[in-house]
């Protein structure tokens, strides 16, 4: 058993820029129409609440924004419909999660070739016109504008497309057509109201140093006075496929961090830049939503631990998703596929769930100020004397090695209540449950209420005593591996009432 | 540790009446208005799912249905007013959970005394007028008939008075009047219809025996075509009280359903009514609303044990009650504060709800055929060879004694999946973390909401083979002190996907 | 038919105070507790939106807050139960309705006499020892505070007592006793909080001139710093009493206004009260819940009229009450049967209802002006140039004349769309169908929304042409006598689509 | 003015066959993913109730059932995935709607062409392997007879492709090609269960009757074991299109049932199928979703004259479509778009909605007997006595001219109630009401809800006195042109309270 000792002394502050819930990634605007989506997505708000969500295809043809024809005089008209549109970024306001909106992919009218991308045929060509394409963006931000207020629109960050760096995403990864189209965009956008924040280049982790170099000078030599930079974050291997699923190992979690900071020295070593906003837009363990991983406690407590750090050197980081409604590689033939969502179809939490619930956990009420930060725990103080943390013990491979963690805490005397919820392999499992079931397809109503059941987390509670002389409370907390676990600590005031004997009803 | 050993062979079919969900008991009707009561139930009725509801003060003043004044001649006109009695009966009928109606107790304006029961002065004297009371009982019998249609409204079973045994309940307890009452309600009721089934006396166990040898020998005598008899059911010593409540000793099961064969044999010793139905329409542990005891672990195995038994003597038997919106005593100062309910107020879950939805869930899809039953287990099979049950290790005095059951199942090569839902003081123990919290009497939502979670079963899940060649499936199953849990068993059909791999998965 | 002109110009600007919405009256609170209540207070605050809900019988027995014992010395404890005031006051809040609370009556254990008032016998003596109610006061208040925080609750208004005028309400209308009561509860409020906001002398009209001026002096010489000053009004004549019903004739609206005006003098003749707020915290029509009236096309009309100038006095002027579920005269027999509601047992709205939606509809978004006030018209403008407005044609004895309102609004050249919501007695008038129907007692669910259908406005639209020349848009609208009509006029925008031709549609 | 008179006479009888419910179509299948769409079925199901719903596309790729790929030895392996088809037909079957199978269209990787018809690209060509189609088809029939049960899933009809006779829905119009695929799909469907009903051709409205004479000539020839046949029915003429639009004459409405009395006579003309069940799996007045005829009262008029006679002839008919999520010439820009739904998006009811909601209502209670029916009218007669009819005035052509019945039903003295609902161009036309705002394209929620306000029916009552001598009541209703009306005629039970007096009320 790993163990460690904590100790929190009267008024110690630790920085911890906890931004677990600023953003949280969607497959395609288009399957935003769907009921089975949208269940997933309450379910997820009312129990974490994220302040934007982010994802691909906006002007994907599914969601039928763009259109043309030909007038009689042979002009080519544009036509803008957004009766879709408004079907998903109403439902997205409703439930308090506006887009941080990613700008793409490519309308098949307006497009400069027929390269796709995904089952669902992303178009990932350039446009053929730029001025169209400039018109499409006014266009729809107008309308934003006129449907939901300029006030909230200018909220709304804005991101110009996807993945450049990569050929799968952008035609030939073509770097000066990309900044082309960045430019162009960025002009566009602030002509309707420069009070919008655009930013880019939303690169992943492929040649990356060299894009995001390239795009600092490209926006330095322009003078474009950039409003923030985007990158992505994943920390799996190259995979081994079998069959339809892909393999993994997953990556030292500190090297991932490296590459992190190395994005945020370039942007820094720009004076024009330094300090700018970094957002990850996207970041999890494996990048393919196929890798079995995605689905187990070793994920959730790998990703608590880069949780507890990415705000280090990012403004923000967004997982990649929030559900397994996602058609990249096509519909999943069964509820757990390895899908990247906090929730599988069904809406059955999976166990990285949790770990941004408790992460969201230690910021409700808003006063909290962090008072120890370290490999395996966090812990908050709230302005009326409640502890809360998180501790989690991920590990890359399995060793079986518990973690134990001595805490002491400012304290009096007299009682202290520990509250703590814990989700680990035996207590919160779903993915086991289904496996022992014999990996169903098809969920009966009733398989499906059992898998939600099972993947809640064990909720005990305790009672100390605290040390009045020493000004301390102690306690010690165990978790095995792959396990994270929530913890509250507080006074206990004792109300009691007329005669009420709990002792004496337990001895029984 | 107890150890037991149950062996189950192909073909076994063991006795076993199951009528978990036949009737609930719940607080006077007038409560039943009440928002909060009104979530409790329905609460109750989705996870659960009772067949009838039976409570007191159908005619109490504060569902206002009777009136009356004189006119200009000097007469009494009766007035029915039936504007509550709608809003509580449609509620009922709404959630299929129909009345065992209790004709009980005595408006105010057709009493010919002032004694009055409980906090809510509930009138226990007989009526001034026996034929004003029977007029009433059949303007409501019509009414319901004209609401709710025939059909529908035989189905409810009618007892008349509620513990007439007891002077609190019945004025001087007076068997004589009692027994007109009976008589005249009898009658009056058949006249409206003659297919509604109508019984008696309602009584419990103080004096029981003879009450009952005089009724039924008052039914025989009178040639009574009576349809049922009902009685109630508690099991707990006369209570110390300590400010405001009860602590009592609970009595030895077995002798409990002494008395209640001790009531079946006198029903039988009458030719004409051998055999004839006996309903419990009240049964718990403490007869009192303000035992701690209601809300423990403790609890729920001892009612499990009398679930496992009650339909040995018993057509069925009604747990008092349902929830805790209830103000005999007065109102509660506390969420917790050993009232009758299965829930407490805030629709939070005690341990024994449990023991009402496993012996419930036994006999979900409701083909299923007891293969087992012993003092501490009851196992039922269903049409398509699932295997489901529940164990209970209920103790009258706390020795801290697990315990473990081997069971082996007819069986055959390959893999069965068996799963569990645990319920004992470590795992679903709502009234620990309440006490641990300091007994709040205000529960903010935060709380009521940390409650409920921590009052949910653990689910666990695991893969056992089959012996081929002996035709048998061994599992064993532990349960602490004061635990109950439930299981089921069935063969593992495994579906898999193409390169799917669960265990490749969990080695990491 | 009557008729009028109004012709509104550019920029003109007109006096309205519209507070239609900042609060409205209920039965008791412990009515608040049922579900049938929360339905229509639901109903009401979807569709209206109140600000706040003042009631009686906070500390009536059925609330069950206070109690008290002797303890073994022989002293007295007080006791506080929460249980039902949380219930309540949750829901109160969740719905954005916070209390504007009136504090009474007295708690059995607390008063000094047995005096009782209406079915649910409100106790309305004094208290025994004024130091247990002050006590009582804080102790509740110190609950909120804890429960709802600081900032929500001091924002909530707070009155003394309710009609201390009446003997009914306060034995023997001792005026003296009143203003130690306000007095003692003053204090000790401020003591809890000196930004608690508290007023009285809620006076109705019976010998309310010699009541306020009373009033004010004790206030003067006390030198009482009064945070406002509240009254109720009711606009019948005594009632004919026939059976259970009262019928009254209406009184002259106008003289209702100068009883008004005659406190508001009384009040600015105090120079340190010169232009306190005066609240009137009930008016209606009839002041009994068992006249017809109140549910009839006549009452919203009358009301209407009211509507557009109570403000010109009074602060705010709280409808006395939002629903049915009201037991003062004993629990109606009929869902019409005279009660004071908007909405009828069952929410099924009266004409009345939409008396106030039509007046919160004008304040709608917030930025309206009044443009137009008259006898029975008021006409608002939007900051997006829409004009709203409400027509009425009260009468106090039917006439049959129909009302015509020709209305020049400032406009251009081009369409105009006017849509209009018309509340009349063949468009809008449930009580009608009722009676049709047979005035029946229970309502089947069909009945039930049958009625709710035959309860809305009839809408209606149409486009006019503004005449550029003249800068002016021109229309006239049509009421029959007892009618309410809304109605919104505005610049036709005309979007239109890819050859949709609506008129070629229609011509068949 | 239209007059006519209808005398219905004491234990009259008509032939009237109601199947206004049976079934409802729907836009493909893919789109009952949707949320919006999903909202608009509850709406029509909560208010109507359909027994059964047909569309297209289930095997169309989006619904991503049916994929294959070469095995290592070079074999075709077949996968299906049902993972999309569960959550519809989930939802279908929780509705109380379960489908009425359309087998089609194409996976691409079974089809033998690349022909595709829609804005939504559903392949039209035979299969590539009839005998992988046939497993396809059996595979879903299993899955579903695994999740829902056999005894609901052979309710569920089952009909082979759609429209075969076009060459757009089935390549070529192959008539030899579709009689395969027929003979090859019924005895694929027989072999998994005998007991599924299987028909066809769902044949329109273009050489139909040389196809439904062969079609009829083929089964009978290979002495196929039909269980139905189908057709669609449409009225209208070839569109003049506009931009997007498309606009037509209305055709004699008689002359259609004529074609449709052909298709009876064929049928008829073989001993072996005489009698056999015809189901109109289509019909509407305008076969293209770009007509906005559909959104207009002549729509609703012209359609309730459908739904009194279409019966006569057929087993049932199925409106085609319930709403307006509907993407077959693209996603709509607007939500009035003359598409073929009872709804527009929004949940709009539009004027047709209540020509279905009307006759429907004609039958709840299930115990009525047609007492009249004629060219604008149909009266039932239930077994309590009460008359229900529906009255239309339909016109192809406008004309002005209102419709007057004079209506005498059997009757005692006494007085009578009478209830209508009128849906005519004035009092619930909310396509004119979009039209007058100005035909916007995204609706804000308050337009929304003043658009579905303004799309009630206007309910009125009054009161009639019977003729006791003559054993007779008599009542007028008057229908504009284009209206529909709905009434109920009953006996007034006067029940009254003790001195309410509604006259006296109303006097004022």
């Amino acid at each position: 058993m790993k163990t460690k000792s904590i100790r929190i002394s009267t008024g110690s502050v630790v920085d911890f820029k906890n931004q677990v819930d600023f953003c949280v990634g969607t497959g395609r605007m288009g399957l935003a129409l769907q009921k089975e989506y949208q269940e997933q997505l309450k379910y997820v708000q009312n129990a974490i609440g994220f302040k934007h969500i982010r994802g691909h295809g906006l002007f994907t043809d599914d969601m039928a924004i763009y259109h043309n024809y030909e007038d009689e005089n042979g002009n080519l008209i544009d036509e803008y419909n957004f009766t879709y549109l408004d079907l998903v970024i109403d439902s997205y306001v409703e439930m308090g999660i506006p887009p941080f909106l990613e700008l793409g992919f490519m309308p098949k009218h307006m497009a400069s070739g027929d390269q796709t991308i995904f089952y669902w045929k992303g178009n990932v060509t350039p446009p053929k016109e730029y001025i169209r394409w400039n018109k499409m963006i006014q266009a729809t931000l107008k309308h934003f504008v006129e449907r939901y207020g300029e006030e909230e629109v200018l909220t709304w960050p804005i991101e110009v497309w996807n993945e450049p760096n990569l050929p799968g995403f952008w035609k030939d990864a073509d770097m000066e057509e990309y900044f082309k189209l960045f430019k162009e965009t960025f002009y566009a956008i602030k002509e309707v109201n420069p009070k919008f924040r655009v930013g880019g280049p939303a690169i992943c982790g492929v040649d990356d140093v060299r894009w995001m170099q390239c795009f600092m000078e490209f926006c330095s030599k322009e003078k474009i006075p950039l409003d923030f930079v985007t990158r992505h974050h994943y920390t799996t291997e190259f995979p081994d496929h079998t069959g339809h699923y892909g393999y993994q190992e997953l990556s030292d979690p500190d090297d991932g961090f490296a590459v992190l900071q190395k994005s945020r020295d370039i942007i820094d070593s720009f004076p024009e830049y330094k300090g700018l906003e970094m957002h990850i837009t996207e970041f999890n363990t494996s990048y393919i939503p196929n890798n079995p991983l995605h689905d187990t406690n070793q994920n959730a407590a790998y990703i608590a631990y880069l949780l507890s750090k990415m705000g280090d050197m990012n403004e923000s980081y967004s997982y990649w998703t929030f559900g397994d409604i996602f058609e990249e590689f096509g519909v999943p033939y069964t509820p757990f596929h390895g899908g990247f969502g906090m929730v599988a179809n069904g809406s059955i939490p999976k166990p990285t769930f949790w770990s941004f619930k408790f992460f969201k956990d230690l910021k409700r009420g808003g006063d909290e100020v962090c008072v120890a930060r370290d490999r395996n725990i966090v812990v908050v103080k709230t302005s009326d004397d409640k502890y809360k943390g998180v501790i989690w013990n991920d590990s890359r491979v399995r060793n079986g090695e518990a973690l134990k963690i001595d805490v002491e805490l400012p304290g009096q005397g007299g009682e202290y209540t520990i509250v703590t919820k814990l989700v680990d392999e035996d207590t919160c499992n779903p993915l086991k449950l289904w496996a022992d079931m014999g990996e169903p397809h098809s969920l009966s109503s009733e398989q499906k209420e059992l898998l939600i059941e099972s993947a809640k987390p064990l909720v005990c509670s305790k009672v100390v005593e605290g040390d009045g002389a020493k000004g301390t409370v102690s306690m010690s907390f165990e978790v095995q591996e792959h396990g994270v676990m929530y913890f509250e600590v507080q006074k206990r005031v004792f109300e009691g009432d007329r005669g009420y004997d709990y002792k004496r009803t337990m001895q029984k």
